[in-house]
């Protein structure tokens, strides 16, 4: 009997084993712990690195100038060695591409919220980090070296850009951050430089 | 014996049960089932009933002009009664409220992803919906009735807001919506026109 009830013991933390590893809703393991939150640049880091989708905001250039937001996929660099910097594989067959190829402004906001991380905050709480970067998007040269890397960071978290395609001319696309608001906590939005955002060590 | 298995794998069933039914990353039971793909309005204001954060972006009189996208709550009614106008609860100690109150030109864009009904696809693919409102982001008159129907249907939705400082002054904003641009499967954006969005009925 205390075999059999060792055995059903076991059976359970089984079950919530494989329960706790499986895809849930979009919740993965996290590879990095989350940073202290007081540590700006390694939340944002964290923030970017853990993330695979935002929200990529350009001047509509067929909607009277309007921000036009929309979601994307996109990559710092291999997992667990981000960057910092956020690539994209964007078509012109959407606005998104097409609009920066007239007006580089633009600005990619990341939130903490589908991590699943907030505990039982709201998404619009400032206990639950968000992260707006602004800056130039920009079509990066097919042939270069960084565009070599960051095909490679894309395709590594986003192995379903592979089989895109050909005909839609998917090209890389880059951010070059030139501003960061981040709140991940209460008092307002941390003071954070994009110096220290890229120089930091993950 | 026969009883212990049983009673072993109801304890399974059990744990399968409420390990179902607790809150996984962000994911919740979803009232409304996810409707056909082809039924346009339909879509679209499921993914608007079922989401409760978007990115909503402003033109930012701060940095140049450029589209700034922000982590917002929002709600477009009561759960399972929505009307398909996204309401929100914003402060100017934000930069989005600011903005909107300079240019309300803006827009909401919302992804299917964190429901997690996209199954394996990318965030990025066409397969995974994503719906971007654009128009104009106003402040409600505080005693009008329409401010009072959507402070019900935020504070239904996000229950946290009655609970937000009286000093950050957060008011009510209602994107007036001139735009629609959905992708919910391949083929470009589903045609739908407002009219079309705001008729139908849930």
């Amino acid at each position: 009997m205390k075999t059999k009830g060792l055995y059903c013991f076991r059976t359970f933390l089984l079950v919530l084993f494989f329960l706790g590893f499986q895809d849930c809703v979009q919740g993965r393991l996290l590879a990095v712990s989350k940073p202290d939150r007081d540590d700006a640049a390694a939340y944002a880091r964290w923030l970017v690195s853990q993330n695979t989708w935002g929200i990529l905001n350009t001047l509509s250039s067929e909607l009277e100038g309007a921000p036009f937001g929309n979601v994307v996929s996109f990559s710092d660099g291999l997992p667990d060695k981000g960057t910092g910097i956020p690539y994209f594989y964007l078509t012109t067959l959407d606005p998104t591409a097409r609009n920066a190829l007239k007006d580089q402004r633009s600005s990619l906001t990341i939130s903490e919220y589908p991590l699943g991380t907030c505990g039982k905050a709201d998404p619009e709480s400032p206990v639950c980090a968000k992260i707006t970067f602004t800056g130039s998007l920009g079509l990066l040269d097919a042939k270069s070296k960084e565009a070599e890397f960051a095909q490679t960071a894309l395709f590594t978290k986003h192995p379903e850009m592979k089989g895109w395609p050909k005909s839609h001319n998917f090209q890389i696309f880059k951010l070059e951050i030139k501003d960061i608001f981040m709140i991940n906590w209460f008092g307002g939005p941390k003071p954070l430089t994009v110096e220290q955002y890229l120089d930091y060590k993950m």
